[in-house]
């Protein structure tokens, strides 16, 4: 079985790997391969390094190095490069970035400097985490590289910052008016990327944020019209349970777009290409409508088992709403 | 008084940690302004980013930051991000970089990136260490770019490597052929540099590498020239005892350019400006001829205190042999 699944940051990674516990506890399930198509808009220059937060996060997660408590970075971590670079005064340091995170970017870096493809790059560092091994290829949405500004209106008056400036150092606390991806008009989709959903026999969202990871994934030129076009079904788990997201900021992505914040709320972002929509017990009263089957399960993914019950709640509704008989 | 001192990495920094401290002891030094022209052919881009390893070790070494048993890097070090690089196959592994060292290099090449020259980055390195408040100014012999490398003959045939490579993988145990110091035809001395050799009252050569690291310097255009043209006396302390470095390789230089490794063989290399030569009483047989005036004195560096009685030596040959009345 091909599984081509769209992930944002931590949401999606822990996603992704309850997805392969799951593939390896389901011998019918032997020998699937997972292509993850990451979300690259919340990518930042620091200190002169690229970093791809997204990125590094399913990398992290799925390599078994991620700091479990907070869901990003790495376990074990020290802070001497950044302390080092306040020392000196650079700014900013409201990006927390520990010394192997460094390691993570300066390889990046390089590479990239050097000429190859944020694709080229992602794959040479997820060689060092296995995810050949685990059967997982991971692609950025796009080479081409684009950035999530969120337009705010503070003490300084209307301005865009970065997304991680947003996200980070304000905490989402000030509200979004909207948001503007940087460098998207003239982006493509990464090698791979359309046919990992163009071919692929199932094509899952997990439950990342809509607007700022999904929503970006969505706005890379060709995405959404192959999401309309595949054979595979596309089935999607709810971020939201009754109405609020279990963690990050979904809720202040969806106002700023006038969306309600609510698992239906969300379908309907998707409505063009979804199938299945998974939602939370507590959002029952969701209705299937048209194409939609909605199905509720509990969706809180609190141990690597009850996120691979989720994936496998997920495998199960799409094979039963395949669009086309494999 | 105005002290001018050329200096390449632990010796020169070493050095000049004595001076201070004599400084410091010695009322009538009160006010003393040292500038120091580093080497920067040692310069070299790992992995992306620039390091300076001679300024850096006069930086990390004046401003309490060294790592004293071995003379270069920040003491108290981890090694995460290097460890990281390795684990991505990121080469070379032969130059050992801490972390808080790479947040200097990060510093640098960050801000080296946007546009501003070297001499303007160590400004602002030194700021952070304090050399300011020591009544140090260092600068880069030149802002441009400029790598020694060394030509040797190995079982991979005659071919030039990095001078790093030579001196840390190799530890100089292959033979050099020559020394090529790539960019130097297009090097121009950074601001302040002849001024300072020109305006001084004292100009020192610190017991440094004459070959890569003192050599350097002079082979910047207008250097050699500014020490004739100098109203000051040009004193040295010589790095070699008994023919042998205390520390480094300068015997295995000094073989490659066809000078006898001894503190009379040194002395030539700079018999076109020197007025002043301390040398080691090993040496005590080396004797004074036409400009130049010889004096045996201990010479090992093996506290900041014996540091201290050098620099005083050296201070006081100046002063017996000043060029011009003040």
């Amino acid at each position: 079985m091909h599984i081509t699944a769209l992930a944002g940051g931590v949401g999606g990674a822990r996603f992704l790997r309850g997805l392969l516990a799951h593939v390896d506890r389901t011998p019918e399930l032997a020998g699937t391969h997972v292509t993850v198509i990451g979300n690259t808009g919340d990518d930042i220059t620091l200190f002169g390094l690229r970093v791809s937060p997204d990125l590094d996060t399913v990398l992290y997660t799925l390599g078994g190095g991620i700091h479990e408590g907070q869901g990003w970075g790495r376990a074990d971590e020290t802070h001497s490069v950044q302390g080092e670079l306040a020392a000196y005064g650079v700014e900013p340091q409201w990006f927390g970035l520990g010394d192997k995170d460094f390691g993570t970017h300066v390889a990046r870096s390089l590479w990239l400097g050097q000429g190859q493809s944020l694709s080229e790059v992602t794959a040479r560092l997820a060689s060092r985490w296995g995810l050949p091994e685990l059967g997982v290829t991971l692609l950025p949405m796009s080479d081409t590289p684009v950035e999530t500004h969120v337009v705010i209106e503070d003490e300084q008056g209307q301005r865009a910052v970065h997304f991680q400036e947003w996200w980070v150092r304000m905490q989402a606390e000030v509200p979004a008016q909207r948001f503007v991806v940087a460098g998207m008009d003239r982006a493509t989709p990464a090698p791979g990327v359309l046919d990992a959903i163009r071919t692929a026999d199932l094509v899952l969202l997990p439950p990342s944020n809509p607007v700022v990871s999904i929503g970006i994934i969505l706005g890379v030129p060709g995405v959404r019209d192959a999401l309309r076009g595949s054979r595979a079904p596309v089935v999607g788990v709810s971020p939201l349970i009754s109405g609020a997201p279990v963690r990050g900021h979904a809720d202040a992505c969806l106002e700023a777009i006038g969306v309600e914040s609510s698992a239906g709320g969300v379908a309907g972002l998707y409505a063009d290409f979804l199938d299945g929509w998974l939602v939370a017990k507590e959002d029952a009263d969701l209705q299937s409508s048209g194409r939609l089957t909605v199905e509720a399960r509990p969706l809180l993914m609190s141990s690597i088992e009850a996120t691979a019950d989720i994936a496998g709640a997920a495998i199960d509704l799409g094979r039963r709403l395949a669009r086309t008989t494999g």
